[in-house]
């Protein structure tokens, strides 16, 4: 469980620091990531680093991906509620994300939901969602 | 769209209102529930109707469930972060809970995925989680 959560931890981390290569090494060499929900699957590290590529080369000027609460752990899966902020023309947008995820043995991600929907991207503010 | 939101407010709202009937109406007829993840599958409304009566009981001096974020709805399905708040012998806990849910064509609950680890159960004060 402590370690999942700090998977869970790195993933955020990495991701707004946009250090490519810890943010992969969160992965499973075969994980699996519907990102967002209803799209086909991308398999492995080649295909879910291209995704990370376009992401962070469509949000140049910053992507931060933060928990809004405490994930929820249960066994070797876990709910992860939290939002993405991204900044484009100097304007902050944000919408909500939840990712489901399933972790291998060494509390690496083997398979990953994302809740996501892109068109409800909103001028942030700091206060509480 | 409109209506899954409609069926997730109801959820909550009629679950903490204790209304059993109206409860049970957001789900469809051959609904299953996973109900914490990792345990069997209910099915039907016998079995989802036997669980809740379950909870109900466990907490008779109280049970709210509330949204502590939006719901991310993505096509049929959702992922919805909330709280249980569950007064016991006057003292209040909590924990949180990500429900994942996908709905038929009437936004009745089709399948249910509850992230919930009741051994996490904590005191409850009002300042955001």
């Amino acid at each position: 469980m402590a370690d999942i959560r700090s998977t869970i931890d790195a993933y955020c981390e990495t991701f707004t620091a946009n250090d490519r290569e810890r943010w992969l090494a969160c992965w499973a060499d075969d994980a699996t990531m519907e990102d967002p929900v209803g799209t086909p699957l991308k398999k492995g590290k080649d295909e879910i680093g291209a995704f990370y590529d376009q992401g962070h080369k469509t949000a140049p000027e910053g992507l931060v991906l933060e928990l809004t609460g405490e994930p929820v752990i249960v066994g070797d899966e876990a709910a992860i509620p939290m939002r993405v902020v991204v900044t484009m023309g100097g304007t902050k947008l944000t919408t909500p994300i939840v990712d489901v995820m399933k972790f291998d043995a060494d509390a690496k991600i083997a398979a990953q939901r994302a809740f996501v929907d892109l068109s409800k991207l909103a001028p942030f503010s700091d206060s509480p969602s």
